[in-house]
């Protein structure tokens, strides 16, 4: 598959991005390739990459433990101790092999240590390889709020290798593909329709292609998110809040990320339908499609309340409103409406349907 | 006295600077100020901040703990953790009011709180207006390493406000001249000899000015810091490692960060005779102004093994080689000069003498 070239650096895929590693590793004179993973990558990727570097490198493996709820600030600072200790330098570079917390943590670790060393980003989750491979977002969370801590900064390439997939559960599968999924919901009708069908995760490997083809195109048109790049947050105002809650709440199982933002995106298409114009048609066609493929999520009223309750502290908020990123139709999606009180209860009532 | 305009923002003095504070607030819509002080400038700075604002604006006020051990990750965490609980958005805006720590770190809390805010540098200390100013420089420490964690990024505007230095002892502001003199050492001879015979600070406010201009000349020139800014650094190299020392070490007192420069410049200029033609003279010169103005420090073998052994965390440093900036004359740096590991003893000795 052709590499896909971002705003500073290019995305390489299965055999070209070996191929593109070591041709950047050989002119490129980094005093030591320091390789973050976490516990499931070190067993299940690790082997495979290190086999796949032709040149003679000093090689560190940082390891630290895996899931969401280690994504925060002693995580690292662990990471930064061990660089020290390690005797990292600027001409240093981190390699991130692992999903979205590897990835986003190990690039917001990279982009502060000595003021910034060099990262390149090998997402082995499908999520990770659909959602974090450009836009160059790094962060960690800060308690149970998302990613509040955290800068923007380039990666110096992306490696896509879609062998790592094997290595998942079925159920991380579903997740990456929820972001997917929103890729045609805000952007592509056709590439929506495509992918709703799909039914083996073995010919993934051109949609993988597409969805970070739709994510570079929306980036590159607007990289400080002033509008287009606000769309990838459709599902995400009220998905976040729920992702959030379940992993601070001790009485709830964690949802995946894809998992929280597949109901994000029901209620937020119910909002569409209720404020711009979504059909009900494809309302129902988008509830469907999710419902087919997530677990429906139990929601409580007080559940419903300690979600609102995290809304506000959204990233994408300012003075106080809350700004959503809705659909005019599949394919279309419209910036910064906000939200009569009221529609949210109704919202959760459509879900539980 | 006129304002200076870096790459992105301009450092305003004295009375322009609360006009064009109050002009920057009044157009800029933020949602809050925040405004990050610690215990010392919250008492002493503050009120007279305050009284200067004209508008109506939402404020926050959010206090840390004064001195450079505070100076890390776990207080970074408690600022952070304000914001979020205090409810800042991304319309929000963070002034540090305050000296070195007050303005490294909060500009890299606000540089990292949601991907990063708007943030305005009032320093409090010499130090920190003649140092911090300009350059973008941001971090905290990790453990006893200096600045181990930061990014580069520019405040909206920086207000230098010469009465504040009314509020510091003697000692800080010996402190922030030894800056001063860098300056002159390794860029302005003419510069260097009017400050070394300025007896009485009463009269600084037109050097800090030239101090930050010189600053300012440097980093436009090199922003990235491939090389001319490189030269900032001098004294830095081993001062860095004298000051971590101090500030570790249970049995000595703590220097403050000229302190500390000061001997590392003294020590660097010598080497600097031996190894690129700094002249015996000027060497006496140098040594001679530093001795009158800094109490010497009293270093132990052990101290000098120690201070040695931190050497290599130096940033500046790649592959494993110590990279020093070294003088020709006074007013003319050289960079990348490497040490032969036997003149560090004599260069100790040299200081004692």
């Amino acid at each position: 598959m052709q590499s896909i070239t971002t705003s500073s650096y290019s995305v390489h895929f299965n055999d070209l991005a070996y191929k593109a590693l070591n041709q950047h590793l050989d002119k490129s004179g980094y005093s030591t390739l320091f390789i973050l993973v976490d516990e499931n990558t070190f067993d299940h990727c690790l082997p495979g990459f290190m086999a796949q570097i032709e040149g003679d490198y000093h090689f560190e493996v940082i390891e630290i433990e895996p899931g969401e709820v280690h994504k925060n600030i002693e995580t690292c600072t662990q990471v930064w101790g061990a660089l020290s200790e390690l005797e990292a330098d600027r001409k240093s570079v981190l390699v991130n092999l692992g999903g979205g917390v590897v990835t986003d943590l190990g690039g917001f670790v990279a982009s502060t240590f000595k003021r910034g060393i060099d990262f390149i980003n090998v997402p082995t989750t499908l999520l990770s390889m659909v959602d974090a491979s450009v836009g160059g977002k790094t962060g960690v969370d800060l308690g149970p709020l998302k990613n509040q801590i955290g800068v923007i900064n380039q990666p110096v390439m992306v490696l896509i290798v879609t062998e790592f997939l094997n290595t998942l559960e079925e159920r991380q599968l579903h997740s990456g593909f929820a972001e997917m999924l929103k890729h045609g919901l805000i952007r592509d009708k056709g590439y929506w329709s495509a992918l709703k069908s799909l039914n083996n995760f073995d010919l993934i490997d051109e949609f993988i292609h597409d969805s970070v083809v739709i994510k570079n195109q929306v980036v590159l048109q607007d990289p400080t998110e002033q509008n287009l790049r606000k769309t990838l947050n459709f599902g995400h105002t009220l998905g976040h809040a729920i992702e959030s809650y379940f992993l601070a709440s001790e009485s709830h199982e964690t949802l995946l990320h894809g998992e929280a933002i597949a109901a994000g995106m029901i209620l937020e298409a119910y909002l569409s339908q209720q404020l711009t114009g979504l059909s009900q048609t494809e309302l129902d066609e988008i509830k469907g499609t999710f419902a087919k493929r997530y677990p429906k999520v139990d929601f409580s009223e007080d559940d419903i309340f300690n979600i609102l309750g995290l809304l506000k502290f959204d990233k994408k908020n300012s003075h106080g409103n809350i700004n959503f990123v809705l659909l005019e139709s599949i394919g279309e999606a419209v910036l910064d409406i906000r939200i009569p009180q009221d529609l949210y209860f109704p919202a959760f009532a459509y879900y539980k349907e």
